[in-house]
């Protein structure tokens, strides 16, 4: 299992992604899932990826070989490996971005489509890419195993991809565009922290990037291991605030009148 | 959809459930989740269901209907409708009596097996059961659709059936077994109104229900309506506690030296 999420703010975009990748529980391994391209100076893009891993890593080495064979010249014009579809390098926009990164999914995916439906296995895969191509505001889409893809809007700023539900809730109560780039980024990791406790098929190292709006570049990244200051201290500070919610809780009518 | 939590304390037993039914978005419907059962003076159980609400009706008017047909002498001795099983009446423990529920739930669903799956449909429940029967603690067990059912532990003290995830981590964070009966029933509440707040076909009104151990009775019940001053006090006091949690999660390694 995996849990990515990926925040749009005002002030840029956080990304946040867990490390275990699992066949059955007794074959755990750790990958990262957040990938950061660079394809030209006025573009920048960040792909967290969820489900088959055989999938997700056919779709980063398409993506990286179309960039390599564009840089050497051996794709020229507006076209990508998907015929006339633009790539990362010529996409005008971040939904065209989106759509190239969708078809190459879809592809991979019927590449195999036969086998793993034998086997009763899936290969279907989901993918949340943001990113800012100049001229752009920046911004975020959560593109699907069918390849189709949505948006990150100012009343839905965030999108997750993989075990979303246990690591929803703070983000549906204290989440929005306002927030600092810092904050959202405590905000993914308590996300990811909470999610880790309640499922062990989601585990660390737990990424974080930060994307500042109109520089085009990471201004920060890092990688926490669960023993990391960072990661105890959250969880510490986490359970201590929902004992004292819990202590605030209102009483209920009989208890206000002990009679 | 449906979310139930059943939480086993020493002081003895919190039962919380939800009112909502759908079928599809656009049928919605509320129904009592929670059925209490008093088949004799000795005992007393608490039954939370989820799944098809046909399955779980018909559960709940066959355990009526043993009982009725027992109590005007239509049954004798230790069987039941289910040939020489013990029905609530009979039960010596508090696991025969689940067994005699996931029993009738299977039944249940084998007389419409046919037909639900010609419509692709599922006559899938699920139960969490809980009481106390004289002579034995009191006890909670989850009634899988199979019939076959686990009981919660000190290790695990609380169990849920429905949309389980997102009210989970409260549980997990601050949940033990040394609570009171109220703080429990608290944490069961906002473990439900945090699972509404993200799932909408999880609904009000919320219906809590308090059994001390070793008195044999529910020593309070409510129902809460979404507007009452329990919810919505609630409410705010855990988004205040999630932002006083997101003032204090520990600064970035770049945030404390701002060189």
């Amino acid at each position: 299992m995996t849990y990515c999420v990926g925040f749009r703010l005002k002030a840029g975009l956080v990304f946040a992604s867990d490390s275990r990748t699992n066949a059955g529980v007794d074959y755990i391994s750790t990958y990262s899932k957040m990938h950061v391209f660079e394809p030209a100076e006025d573009r920048l893009f960040v792909l967290l990826a969820a489900g088959n891993l055989a999938t997700t890593q056919a779709v980063v080495n398409r993506i990286q070989r179309d960039l390599r064979d564009r840089h050497q010249g051996f794709i020229e014009g507006g076209g990508s490996s998907l015929g006339g579809r633009p790539d990362l390098c010529t996409a005008r926009h971040l939904f065209e971005a989106a759509d190239y990164v969708g078809h190459l999914s879809v592809a991979v995916q019927q590449d195999f489509a036969i086998s793993l439906r034998q086997a009763g296995a899936s290969g279907e895969a989901s993918f949340i890419l943001g990113g800012q191509i100049r001229g752009e505001e920046h911004g975020l889409c959560l593109i699907y195993p069918q390849g189709n893809a949505v948006m990150a809007t100012d009343d839905t700023p965030f999108l997750q991809i993989g075990e979303s539900k246990y690591g929803k809730p703070p983000l549906d109560f204290v989440g929005h565009t306002g927030l600092s780039l810092e904050d959202a980024a405590r905000l993914c990791l308590i996300s990811e922290l909470i999610t880790r406790r309640s499922n062990l098929t989601v585990g660390p190292p737990f990424e974080l990037a930060l994307m500042p709006a109109d520089r085009l570049r990471i201004s920060r990244r890092i990688k926490l291991e669960q023993d990391s200051r960072e990661v105890r201290r959250s969880l510490e500070i986490w359970q201590a605030c929902m004992q004292d919610g819990l202590r605030r809780l209102p009483r209920f009518a009989w208890e206000e009148d002990p009679l």
